[in-house]
């Protein structure tokens, strides 16, 4: 599989925004705060969330989060969070840019390399290129980086499926891919430490917004 | 995803034989005349097949042939055959060639690329890539193709599924790239024509299974 060629949100005629960050660092509480604040402007928009968001990923998500029968390998993982992404983005994503919309998605293709990548045993650069595969190229006009120290992070919330009892070294690894696509892209990227105030990063996150739909207004 | 480096199943062992063809095509018959063939001779072996072997697999062809919601994209599908074919190969094909056991599976990659790359809108070579990381780069020591006229195999079983409703041009098309798959390594590849008797296509293919054990056992 070659790398795919990558388009925009924008290329598409909308605007993608995705907001990222370990388990606990806020993103729903931000999500919801967005969607207030597009509401509020009466920009068209669309939220969403990987896994899960297709009827196709919420049988996904059952699986790979509950599975009832055995472990699944880390491949098989992959690749089913992987058929989650392409279902999503050709079902929902897509269709939404190209009626013009802002899609503001909770989490995308780094939690993919991340957690599968470099908190499992792939290679994150074949995971990379597994779900650039899988999305059809489509990369966010902005990803939001929600910053969290993994031990404050995943202590604000219950242990509940295999992800989280998976242990500090690996919420630790997670962070660090996630900085590190961060850096790579950092043209792309707003990060954010969420230890600020949920006002603070919200309205970080409005100027950021409004500056894109400024200059795609142009 | 770079090409992934091959082995087969000698190389870890045991022997590997996998039998391909369209639906119709006497693969089932085959297999059991194998099954039988290979418990005579006293020769430790297991019986697999793909999609579904798994506990996983099963979740996951009850999903691609029977979904309850909608369509599923074609990379989704493609990449949720290949999460089978991880698990399968993972929990199942690898585990008993470390044994030293001759797996017979009735299809594996070559039905994921006919069916997906040539049958469906995906580039046959990135389901091919797919399908080689899905599966640790794991190929066949043999593969029996059971080549039929798709005018005749389709005709011998009743349409049960979206892949028997998608008419004569689709199964054309599958066919021919089961042929090109063999044509691209003679050496791996024994081709029967499906409308011979039962008892000369399970003698060809018992004569080269022999054979194979035989070089495998000097």
């Amino acid at each position: 599989m070659t790398d795919q060629q990558t388009r925009t949100g924008r290329d598409l005629g909308g605007l993608f925004v995705v907001l990222e960050g370990g388990d606990g660092a806020g993103k729903t509480t931000q999500s919801r705060l967005l969607d207030q604040w597009l509401t509020h402007q009466g920009i068209s928009h669309l939220m969403t969330r990987e896994p899960g968001a297709s009827w196709l990923g919420q049988k996904i998500r059952e699986l790979v989060l509950f599975p009832d029968a055995g472990q699944i390998c880390p491949r098989a993982e992959a690749l089913l969070y992987n058929a989650d992404k392409a279902q999503h983005v050709d079902e929902v994503v897509i269709p939404a840019l190209r009626q013009g919309k802002v899609v503001v998605c909770d989490r995308y293709i780094d939690s993919t390399i991340a957690y599968q990548g470099a908190g499992r045993v792939l290679d994150p650069d074949e995971v990379a290129r597994l779900a650039g595969w899988a999305t059809t190229g489509l990369v966010p006009d902005l990803t939001v980086l929600l910053d969290v120290d993994p031990c404050e992070g995943a202590g604000k919330i219950a242990a509940k499926d295999r992800l989280e009892a998976a242990g500090q070294e690996f919420h630790q690894r997670v962070r660090q891919h996630f900085i590190d696509l961060a850096q790579a892209h950092p043209q792309r990227y707003l990060v954010l430490n969420a230890r600020d105030s949920r006002e603070d990063i919200r309205d970080a996150i409005v100027t950021q917004v409004s500056a894109l739909l400024a200059v795609g207004s142009e």
